[in-house]
């Protein structure tokens, strides 16, 4: 059976994404569409706005074959280590086909860049180490080494795009995965990733959805039925929600403790505390830690890390043990699942109290976490089973 | 200046309390009465109900003439370690008397219990060991053991009374120290410690005055004029306002992370840990924890641990460096100061920013958790100056 994958948050669900599902069905003229979909926390830092099975019924409706959960090691990190940990999931369910969403726009060759990339990568290293020297940021250090050897060949690969900076990074961890995927970079089409308003009659960036959702206004026009099906009633999570544990965390864990967590760097503890102590919302306390070199998504990694409580040890040892948690599927994905299951390098699990002892535990801690200011610690990674449509 | 000294936590102040430092300064014939008042967090495990900055005003308007705030590390102690800590620092004060309130019934010869068990030590230990070997609980063989050995002699001595053992812990620890104050056993008058409900019309227990002023009714009867214009619009602060912040750190730190805390003993948290997982208050949480040999103060001390995270190191690096902080004073009290001031052992202390650099952390940091449910992080240990009348 031919498969064509998709990394994604769906965070909600909107026509924007099912254009997408669509056509790389379409396109890639696979039988069975495989979405790898980060849980209850996402790349940037930040809570989902709907559960994780909500937002796997969304795609379900809208074509997904099967969504097994990127785990929270791999979803809650930049670029990098979120490709790689998705990319390693759909390698092991052997895709043939890859389909991502790129900015406006023609797609770029990102085969091409990701070879280019691997045949110069002591000189890339060389330039940034420089820069790095320079005290430049790593970040910075990165895009501007690659517009310096680039820009001339591929004028339009600008990596301060979010979804090209990803297309880049699934290409170089595609690349040097046993059986690289066809790579199916599609245009988005509509809004700019971060817009924040909408702009276009049934597209809108998902930043402006959760914006128009949380602040209770219409955005019907632009989600599927499915969504706004599930969106009626339901808790709508934001890191405000979050804020009164944070903010008691960073009042009362040492500097010392707060410094051995995942993602902190640099004495920046000091900072995260006095500025905790000075802020009555997660706003006023993001925009106050907030510096030209730690972005917002920086800082939201690193509150995530404190109000998770990731230790270095932990994170390395969750990373070093992928799993595959089926979060939902067609009869379609299951038949899939069957023919493949006894070939995959890594654990298939249905249900958490099956899984092998510990694996599970920092994603299980990580739905905790994101159903505590609701009080809905029975909707769990336990109570809910593999979801089938 | 003769000095008489009382150890308290005037939770609130009420009309016994008074009843108390009348007859103190009365019956010592001293010029300088000194009050060692446990900080915002008290010996059973929870939160005061106003805060130490209220609760000295009401000291001071009924005859205090100095209050010291006992430290975290003692205040939220069981018996032996409260007294030590506070009978520690009314000796560096060179108190004359200690005054203290007793349960009903004849004032016992305290000084006498108190020297009969330190000559008797060894035989005690031998007799408390054999039981422990019995898996009798520690407080329950300490109580048996000494009723075999003094019925005869002292058959009103009941360790089961709460003010009774208190008072023998104080006489043990004054026993011990360079220059013993004389003691002064007070027979409390109405109700005794731990009644729930109000039995007399002018005096009722701090249990019952605690649960008028929650349910909102009125204790006016019970407690002096000065206390009641503090309480009038005050917040009221009790164990449900931390149960979203303890539920979280139950949640989210691993059993290993919070068996390292004081207090945390013989594998108590994995169930302290179930039992949130499932409680949906902190009245639930502990009748699901409680057992016989874990009692009501026992798990409240736990919990305090988990929610200000005090480390076994943390504690015992406090227990060696205690201190005075000057909450309030009269004249008379600055004058007392005045003249000891340069022959106490201990750092005194009447603004934190002064403070030798690491001592006042663990205090600084309760008050912190105290304030934060209320979002007034403002009203703190360094804008809050030594109250003066």
């Amino acid at each position: 059976m031919k498969a064509v994958g998709i990394i994604a948050e769906f965070n909600p669900f909107h026509n924007g994404h099912r254009f997408i599902l669509n056509h790389a069905k379409h396109k890639s003229q696979a039988e069975v569409l495989i979405v790898v979909m980060s849980g209850n926390f996402l790349q940037r830092g930040e809570p989902a706005i709907i559960t994780k099975w909500q937002r796997t019924k969304a795609a379900l409706a809208a074509g997904a074959d099967l969504v097994i959960e990127l785990p929270f090691v791999s979803a809650i990190e930049s670029a990098e280590n979120f490709a790689l940990g998705a990319i390693n999931l759909l390698h092991d369910f052997r895709c043939d086909t890859l389909c991502f969403g790129t900015e406006k726009g023609e797609a770029l060759p990102y085969d091409e860049l990701a070879a280019f990339y691997h045949q110069n990568e002591d000189s890339f290293n060389l330039i940034i180490k420089k820069k790095l020297e320079n005290n430049i940021p790593y970040g910075i250090a990165v895009t501007q080494t690659w517009e310096e050897l680039t820009a001339s060949r591929w004028p339009t690969f600008d990596l301060r795009q979010p979804n090209i900076l990803l297309g880049f990074h699934y290409a170089l961890a595609n690349h040097i995965g046993e059986n690289p995927m066809e790579l199916l970079p599609l245009n988005r089409i509509g809004a700019n990733h971060n817009d924040a308003t909408a702009t276009d009659e049934s597209f809108a960036s998902g930043t402006a959805i959760r914006q128009l959702l949380l602040r209770g206004e219409k955005s019907d026009s632009y989600i599927p039925l499915s969504t706004q099906t599930l969106l009626e009633g339901t808790d709508l999570h934001s890191w405000e929600d979050y804020w009164p544990l944070l903010h008691y965390q960073l009042c009362i864990q040492s500097p010392e403790n707060i410094a051995k967590l995942h993602n902190i760097v640099e004495g920046i503890e000091y900072r995260l505390i006095a500025c905790a102590k000075k802020a009555s919302s997660f706003a006023e306390w993001l925009s106050q830690v907030k510096t030209k070199r730690y972005t917002t998504n920086r800082i939201q990694r690193m509150a995530l890390s404190i109000l998770i409580q990731l230790t270095e040890d932990e994170f390395s040892y969750h990373q070093q043990h992928p799993y595959h948690h089926v979060l939902g599927m067609t009869k379609k994905g299951q038949a899939y699942l069957g023919h493949y299951k006894k070939v995959l390098r890594y654990p298939l699990i249905s249900t958490f109290s099956k899984a092998p002892a510990g694996i599970t535990n920092l994603d299980e801690r990580a739905t905790t976490l994101y159903q505590l200011p609701f009080n809905k610690l029975d909707d769990n990674d336990y109570t809910n089973g593999v979801i089938r449509v």
